[in-house]
């Protein structure tokens, strides 16, 4: 793919889609408040007409039970591959106001850097997608590839919406992988293409020991106390390096290839930085793991919150009767949520200490999610970056989750594919959001680069 | 000591004795409401004229910085024990009142029983000394020891003032032991002697990791989780039978002796009806001791209280950088507070994980307290017991504290003796508080029977 008639095409056309993308995140399209339906309202309306502007068809904005979704297709590139391109038009709050350098819905660039309200996260990122269209269209009259847009206004305030718009227009929305960009760059100037996310499942203990709490002298040491039991069952879970004990619990791990080890190894992780940052004096977990290997592609179990007893101010010499912790595991594939909490409940049987009756109840769960390191699109993807960016491109895992990626891992059951233009120090959800317009200008040729190879892929 | 006169004296005089004590007990003395300040000050003229009747000497309201101290003494036993006797006027409150069969501060007898607030903890127990004093003159013509009265109306609050009245008191409270009538015997008819309690320490542990809260995802597996360095700490201070594991908390421990161990056994606690009456399947403790031995003379380390996290409802993903616990030790003979402390901290630094810095904080603690089993005053006592109850005395330790027993013994140094006449059936600081009055007629030639004979001990 010759690069340089888009990069001409672009430069050509930077003002114009520059005073678009102004226009855009001029809405202040914030979800979570419902003052500003009508934003976004006109946001979703304004895409409508991008699109259609586009000539993409069955351009429509469809209603949910809460903000809308917008939608568009050009389905004429036969025997080619489809792409879903995925991402949000609602933008985050803007408080506290008064710690903002520009006004958040008044774009502004300064130092080659667009401040405002969803320059990167998202609305910036979504509309390079509509003008990598727009540009192929203009050069080669056609598009390489089938593309579809779903473009969603209730990502900030958690999707709740998306999973069964999804599952109902899955024929609509058949493809063969989705392309997201809503993730971050590994840093300045060096690409990412995390391909990887863990997944999450989660118990709550309680115990419970006799019928009330008891007088610590008179029943001292002899009535089991519901807090040692608890912590007697959650010290049973890790050993001391945070290696998992819970029997079975790793079976399904799918191991770390040699090439994933040495693409992480060859992120030159600084972990002396973390440590200061973070403020301890040493990091900590599995041993023969690094610290990248350990939160990306291994599983955890973490006691988010332990509760029993007296708490306040000062000593009160009971014997407690009840105990309880949240536990959260993140899951690698491709361990199954429901079989590891299974794995803990026998556990916890097995574990539990005379005296004492131990409930647990079940969170929600999600998948771990994978596109496999070496999958073409995700080897394209790469060289797309690579071309444009002249630097390695970083594969990352993510040791969090997008819950959204799951639910279409889950419901379309497809690759994604996340190529973020994004940096982390970019003040997502915080005042002074910005978005870097070197990677929104290489970034709509890394798109347009990538949407050309995929369509060599025989998917 | 030929018992019938008392027999007698008490029964010619029963009437009138229930009328005065019917008269001390409609004086609401409430020590913790400040409306009831009047009635404290009624209380407190009551019993220092009760004590003038008795020829008493240097009878006196003693102010504090909180309600009075009523003294009074008798000294001219020449050559015999001096014995102080303690109690307390003042009484609890007495809501909930609709729960109340009786008006509470309106004596009434019910099937021998005396129901009023403070009829048995601790009016009717300190009115009982008065009349057996007043026995002893009338039928003996003078008293077979050294008496000296201090009667406190800051129990049911804490004695907050009574320690610096003793601090500086000491001279004029000088005896060769203490007597107190406000514990409970071991059962209806049968008698103990309570003659050791459980002393107490403790500390807060506050672990610290991290300087905030993580993201369990970008984290998870990389960093120490605060929860888990604090249950692997806590874990670590007992085995799976409550053993403590702390190195040298047992070395001070005083062995029981066979004798007490023995007497122990007597007295055939019934640990089938304790879990019935707890609700739990199974009691628990340290291998090799009794139930009662573990709660009465073996040491203990219970968490009270534990935090950290998230404990709302729900799931909240984070890694927690805090966590803490509240711990307290019951300690027995020869354990010292400090010392104990001491070597739980050393403890705590041997177990402290990777990642995590951790504070201890520490809260007062009490001394344990033990007159010997076999010391004569003991002995002495039961003799007197058993020749009125015709059964034989326990010999009980208590797993708590009495605060102002440690005090006692910590400023006056002298043995303590604890001959209670209540039953824990009384409803001690709740409604219908009641005395059985055959404790009382019974207690009262016990009373004088103990005075009696102490004089013919050699202390």
């Amino acid at each position: 793919m010759d690069l340089q008639r888009f990069h001409e095409y672009f430069e050509k056309n930077r003002e114009k889609h520059l005073q678009e993308l102004f226009e855009f995140l001029s809405i202040p399209s914030i979800s979570a408040l419902s003052d500003h339906k009508q934003d976004i309202e006109r946001a979703a309306q304004w895409l409508k007409n991008q699109m259609e502007q586009l000539n993409l068809e069955n351009v429509s904005i469809d209603q949910t039970a809460g903000h809308p979704v917008v939608y568009g297709e050009w389905l004429h590139a036969e025997g080619k591959p489809t792409v879903l391109i995925y991402g949000h038009y609602d933008v985050q709050p803007v408080d506290p106001l008064h710690l903002w350098k520009t006004e958040p819905f008044k774009p502004e660039i300064i130092e080659n850097k667009l401040y405002a309200r969803g320059a990167s996260d998202d609305k910036g990122q979504i509309f390079m997608h509509l003008k990598a269209i727009e540009a192929l269209f203009s050069i080669l009259g056609t598009l390489p590839v089938n593309v579809k847009f779903i473009y969603e206004g209730e990502e900030e305030i958690g999707s709740a919406n998306l999973p069964s718009y999804i599952e109902e227009n899955k024929d609509k929305l058949a493809a063969d992988f989705i392309l997201i960009s809503d993730t971050n760059m590994y840093g300045p100037g060096k690409p990412a293409i995390c391909y990887g996310l863990r997944g999450l499942t989660g118990l709550q203990i309680d115990v419970r020991g006799a019928k009330s709490d008891l007088h610590s002298g008179l029943y001292g040491g002899g009535v089991q106390n519901a807090i040692h039991a608890l912590v007697a069952i959650l010290d049973s879970f890790r050993d001391h390096t945070g290696k998992i004990l819970v029997e079975g619990f790793y079976d399904d791990v799918r191991p770390l290839s040699n090439e994933e080890r040495k693409a992480f190894a060859d992120l030159q992780f600084n972990e002396e930085a973390l440590k200061e940052e973070l403020e301890v004096n040493e990091l900590f977990g599995e041993e023969g793991y690094s610290y990248l290997e350990r939160t990306w592609a291994r599983p955890t179990l973490e006691i988010n919150g332990i509760f029993g007893g007296f708490s306040g101010e000062g000593i009160k010499t009971v014997l407690p009767n009840e105990a309880g912790a949240k536990i959260t595991c993140r899951l690698v594939p491709d361990q199954d949520p429901d079989k590891i909490i299974a794995l803990i409940q026998n556990h916890i049987e097995k574990h539990t200490p005379k005296g004492v009756t131990v409930t647990v109840t079940k969170f929600d769960s999600g998948a771990p999610y994978l596109t496999p390191f070496d999958h073409p699109l995700i080897q394209t993807a790469s060289k797309s970056y690579e071309k444009v960016y002249e630097s390695p491109t970083a594969f990352t895992r993510g040791g969090g989750s997008i819950p959204i990626v799951a639910t279409f891992d889950q419901i379309l059951n497809i690759p994604v594919v996340l190529m973020g233009f994004g940096l982390s120090t970019e003040n997502f959800h915080a005042p002074n959001e910005h978005f870097h317009l070197e990677n929104f200008d290489k970034g709509l040729r890394v798109l347009c680069d990538y949407l050309c190879e995929v369509a060599n892929l025989s998917l």
